[in-house]
């Protein structure tokens, strides 16, 4: 029907905690990709299967490394799960360029690096370019319900002056994990702590804003950014154990932006235990107004693994370099 | 930033209508774009200049012809908005084609015409890619609000079962044009043969549900579609003329697709005058189920003018030949 002919993914998954392994569960489920290798560092995953390790109905034997994955086959794409630290990945990313592999990765800091790592971003991007491969970070929040998709919306516009995101994520629904991410059980005190030796806090709320800004051309030198505790009323049962009322329960991160002294952008990510009415609100004032909530919100580990592993099928046939997700979905708004 | 860069687009209005004047002043408030021609067949615009006709700021003079604009100018592509007929356009189209000219055209039935007009459709297909040009049809519905989006929605999918969307328009907040094509005054009985002779209906329905299920994979051979009226169950005040208690205020045009007798698809469209809560809302059952809503509705005006612009943009980056918006959004769920 017209559209660019993708022939079958080769894919190796990069790293298999709840994430990788969601992400490889998503990949062994679809038509055009096959799962060709795994890899993880946990001496308890390696020499299992893929089926063993995930729970995708897969043969594979996972390997400590990425070389040994790669002694018995060849491949197009590792799906990369390991660390949300650009720095922490760069040698990782760069093995699998230097492979000829092309990376879909959840690391944040990767969603958006032109404007928070320059130096990095144009590295991988020369490097991805000579070995005629695709790098791009994404997931649910980077890559999506807080920048990308948004933007996709403003293409009914024909002018937007601001940009309202609001993102409420139930944490007690989440993995426990998420649960000690963002606070949950701690005192006021100890939250304030770690926030100052930023040990709380959502990475990539920056690139998300970052990614906005240069996408709708605003003339925004730099943004102000806070990270307040969200306080518990009453007590609130979860996994993690019980919250009591005045300890956190969780995180409000939020970011704005201001063009010529103009509010243009708001990013308020709220993800705490007991949210009772978890939503994506986006709201844009321009021509025309548009008010667009998803109720009950996008479920931040489903999404994600949906999205990284479709974003793949895209990325294939996009130009090499490092990509972004404003690349994947080009429709929006042009100034 | 990693973008392919994408040189001043010069573009000629071909068509201006309520619509296509719109999309005249949208493209002249572009920095990418340069309106460098407009065409209209009717002899009260030809000869004055654009922003006469149309308000956008631009001295260019209205033509009568193609051929005559381009006496004086080079051109890319054109923004057309003449019909929502594929047969009534395609010798305009082909005119373009012949003159190495791109189309982003509001022709509803050019939305996706691979399934409606298989033949039509693989020779403007093969004529574009002889030509070395692009052939898109769009708008906010068909184009956005009930197809491409909603399966851009589908991205953070890894299972879709079934789809549901619901568009409501307020007619009575339109142009008269489009309140006597919902049928807004008719009897019931005047508005059942007007349906009968095809006078009544919103075109590109079909194309929507066919875009749909051709990206979803579904084995959906055809598909149920209805035509109703919606009833004024009290005295509405209109443009048109007031409505009266049980005279017709518009119409409910309702399309469902079965895969394997399971109900897939639902696009229930709505458009009357008196709709007291547009809204466009996208229901998605699957892994996970998703709830979106636009309160207020995207207004249809509006919107296709910024979508033909800002689509534009992206396909000039495309391959050559008679894309659609599955082209110029290619991220969603895959099979």
């Amino acid at each position: 029907m017209g559209e660019p002919i993708v022939s079958e993914i080769r894919v190796i998954s990069f790293g298999l905690g709840p994430i990788g392994s969601e992400v490889a569960r998503v990949a062994a489920s679809k038509s055009n990709m096959r799962l060709v290798g795994a890899v993880d560092i946990d001496p308890s995953k390696v020499g299992r299967t893929v089926e063993e390790v995930t729970g995708a109905p897969s043969e594979v034997i996972v390997s400590s490394s990425l070389e040994e994955a790669l002694q018995n086959t060849e491949a197009d794409l590792i799906l990369h799960t390991t660390s949300s630290f650009l720095e922490v990945v760069k040698p990782q990313i760069e093995s699998a360029i230097e492979k000829g592999l092309s990376v879909v990765s959840t690391c944040e800091e990767l969603s958006y690096p032109w404007r928070t790592y320059p130096g990095l971003a144009t590295e991988l991007d020369m490097k991805a370019k000579e070995a005629n491969v695709r790098i791009l970070g994404t997931g649910v929040n980077p890559g999506f319900v807080m920048d990308a998709f948004p933007l996709t919306v403003t293409t009914v516009c024909q002018k937007v002056d601001r940009i309202h995101i609001e993102r409420v994520v139930d944490a007690g629904g989440r993995r426990l994990q998420l649960q000690r991410k963002v606070g949950a059980g701690l005192t006021v005190e100890e939250f304030r702590q770690l926030v100052a030796t930023g040990n709380v806090r959502h990475v990539g709320l920056p690139e998300s804003a970052w990614m906005i800004i240069d996408a709708m051309g605003w003339e925004c030198k730099d943004f102000e950014e806070s990270i307040e505790p969200i306080v518990a009323e009453r007590e609130i049962l979860a996994a993690i154990g019980n919250i009591q009322p005045g300890q956190v329960a969780g995180v409000r991160q939020t970011i704005r932006a201001y063009g010529r002294d103009i509010e243009k952008l708001v990013l308020d990510l709220k993800m705490y235990v007991g949210a009772d009415e978890p939503v994506d609100h986006i709201q844009i004032w321009g021509i025309p107004d548009l008010d667009l909530r998803f109720d009950g919100g996008v479920h931040g580990d489903r999404a994600t693994a949906s999205i990284v592993v479709n974003a793949a099928s895209v990325l294939m046939n996009l130009p090499p370099g490092l990509r972004t997700m404003l690349d994947v979905m080009p429709l929006r708004f042009r100034s």
